[in-house]
């Protein structure tokens, strides 16, 4: 028996061992799930030993739990490390779901539970990968360790310490993430690249209460002009970032980089009609997917000052406010980016206001892994085989802080191997994830061990 | 007893129903608060009654009530319209009052609540004025009539079209005003023009709904970036309004306009001091006096948009909002002005977002009378016999539609004779008036009635 056919007489196990594995509630984010979330990682440890590991255990951090796994069986060839994570997301607002977050429920083709897709299914398939490989070949083609943890969904408040303190336990070659990915789509896409974030309130004080605009308009710096006059600073009527220093340090797009998110599958006209808005808009000599994938951006997310109600109300406000952020790309530092927001925002403060800048806690830098990294070049190489199809590479607008966080420590690259597909509800109510991907992806990872076994070099990460 | 006499053995019931009138929360804008509206019309209908007044009715106008009253007791005297409103304002940000707004407090010789100064204070010293004398000296001086207005906050939608159908009920000579007035302050002032006003709303609309600012920031337009760019065009760092057209028909000060403004007592370090601000700011080429009183403004009463909670929360707003209003002087046009900002933010709507302009009703052009006008004269002589004080001449930064909209429907002056001052936060938290004018007051109107008895001819106005 070949793992392909083990894979094919497991598979109605295998989907009742995802149903039982969804139907533990691991929210990370509320603590009266704490025990949930620790279930969750004592039921991967016995399903890993199932697998036939060598090793599994769980490590504590702090905070919630991290699953190791490891299989070393393969001297002189590559170690790779699998990632996922094994906590979820809230389930608010509950009444929108049709069948119970956690009572997994399977209609047409997909089975409909919180972390279906984000990430428990994504995670699980790895397992089963390693299992197939070792009860039909009794090995596998590289050094597997496994790095399953809990805290994702709230950020990974505990992860780099824990990492820092554990560099050799989890010292590999490459890190393969089951999170963040879009192979379930059609066409495939592998994520080569994810954004930074920075963001910070800007609070403007005028005079001492608000004021009646009748007696002291005209005379009284009003802190809302004020306001406006400092955000109309940072950003160009052209969607230009003006912030003295901000683009200092972005990498400039490659004339490949370009040509690889031209070729990415992108109808304009269906966006314009998706979002209800009659033109794009962004930075100038960019195209939208450049703007959203590869170009940093600075966005207000709120702002409010004086009178919000009914009518209206003639007030000269005492006080306004603003959230900005910005989406970071390689090489920008979040911390300097921070700082040069700061130095712009008081040098664009008028007379007659005081001002001041609060940055928020949970930057990040971006991450980014060059498409021609061998662990890249091997998923790709898996994705044909199995689809018969060249993935293209996407980049995410959004911000995944762990690539960058296990880069940082681990020192190796991450390479995106998730199944999900954009429209599945990750965060929302009514996830779902195709069984489809589920067996496509268990098919995936066996062909990705053996890829990365023949094109990825043993020390392709200082730390391995 | 004569009205003396009366007015001080009165003195501690007048202030319990001061405080009484003060407890209903006749908010005009507030739909939820159109009975308390309705509860203080009929409050001063009683209390016009038991003052002596031959007539008290309340009288619809379509929206809030007016309330009328008169005694025309004094055949061959001029008649003296008094005019005052019962509505307040609204009383947000409620947490920054002392002490609740509708129970009113008395601390230092001041009683603390909403409507104290603005205008339920003011509008009672009349009605205790007319009381004093009809009790004491069994008549008048002259011919009263009562306009008691329940909608000047909201600027008085409906007193137009009402006046319009009932000029002979309303005929006069000339109209004395409760609101707007400054014979509280030392020195005190006669108030001789206020500022007309106009105002609007904008609201930017981008993608039909709130966007992940991860997926879709630097690609979609912002409707806050948006909204930030039309109002930072509106007025120039300097304080200047940049609105094309909007400075063509205002009427340049006189060098007597500028004299008799150079000569009203102001202390700008004081100013500061109260404000709590470090500097003044304003149109370059003017004295703060002069902005204030006598130069159109701009000002941002509001704006919102986004996310406005604790923490960050990284949206791409769907929409953005601002409240605006201008001070108009002489002889400025509100619709005029209406069509000048309304051209102005069209032309300044970026791409990527939808704007609409609406404006809000109760526009006013500024009010002007002759500072030599009888009616001016005879609050001259009264002020100058009760305090052996000349009163300056001074102007209002803010509006009182009514005053323009009484002049154009009644064809009488109105002549300031309030009793506020300056400092007594009205439209914001702790509103406050004085003790001492509430008891200046009441003998403020009884010298007035005397003196326009002698000094206002009869026929002074054609409707008369």
């Amino acid at each position: 028996m070949d793992w392909h056919q083990y894979l094919r007489a497991n598979g109605a196990r295998f989907q009742e061992e995802l149903l039982d594995f969804l139907r533990i509630p691991s929210i990370s984010a509320l603590p009266e799930n704490a025990s949930d979330v620790r279930a969750a990682a004592e039921w991967l440890e016995r399903r890993l030993t199932s697998a036939g590991v060598n090793e599994a255990r769980v490590l504590e951090t702090g905070g919630h739990p991290v699953v190791y796994g490891e299989w070393t069986g393969a001297p002189g060839k590559p170690t790779v490390l699998l990632y996922g994570h094994f906590d979820v997301q809230p389930v608010d607002p509950l009444h929108e779901w049709e069948t119970p977050p956690f009572e997994p429920t399977i209609r047409d083709g997909r089975v409909y539970a919180r972390g279906a897709t984000d990430d428990k299914g994504n995670l699980f398939l790895s397992i089963l990968a390693v299992e197939a490989l070792l009860k039909t070949a009794g090995g596998l083609p590289v050094n597997v360790k496994f790095l399953l943890e809990g805290q994702e969904e709230i950020g990974s408040p505990q992860l780099g310490a824990f990492l820092a303190k554990n560099k050799e336990l989890f010292g590999c070659d490459v890190i393969v993430s089951a999170d963040g990915g879009r192979l379930g789509e059609d066409p495939p896409a592998l994520i080569i690249g994810t954004k930074g974030i920075c963001a910070l309130s800007i609070d403007v004080r005028g005079a001492k209460s608000e004021l009646d605009s009748g007696i002291y308009g005209g005379a009284v710096a009003n802190p809302v002009h004020a306001l406006v006059q400092i955000l109309g600073s940072m950003r160009g009527a052209d969607g230009r970032i003006l912030v003295e220093g901000f683009y200092d340090d972005v990498a400039a797009l490659s004339e490949v980089d370009r040509e690889r998110i031209a070729v990415a599958p992108f109808d304009e006209a269906a966006y314009k009609q998706q979002l209800g808005v009659e033109e794009v808009f962004g930075e100038p000599g960019y195209s939208t997917l450049e703007r959203a994938w590869a170009r940093p951006t600075l966005e207000i997310n709120g702002l409010w000052g004086g009178f919000q109600g009914e009518g209206m109300k003639t007030v000269l406000p005492a006080e306004a406010h603003a959230k900005v952020s910005c989406r970071l790309v390689a090489d920008q530092d979040p911390q300097r980016v921070l700082e040069c927001l700061t130095r712009h925002i008081h040098a664009h403060t008028p007379p007659g206001v005081r001002v001041s800048v609060t940055p928020h806690p949970g930057s990040s830098r971006a991450y980014f892994v060059p498409a021609e990294h061998p662990g890249n070049r091997a998923a790709q190489a898996a994705v044909e085989d199995l689809l018969d199809k060249d993935p293209y590479y996407a980049r995410l607008g959004g911000t995944v802080p762990v690539y960058e966080l296990l880069q940082r420590e681990l020192g190796a690259y991450a390479i995106a191997f998730g199944w999900g597909s954009n429209d599945e509800g990750q965060h929302a109510p009514n996830e779902f994830w195709r069984l489809k991907s589920f067996e496509l992806g268990q098919r995936g990872y066996c062909i990705l061990l053996e890829k990365l076994a023949e094109m990825l070099p043993v020390g392709a990460a200082p730390h391995a």
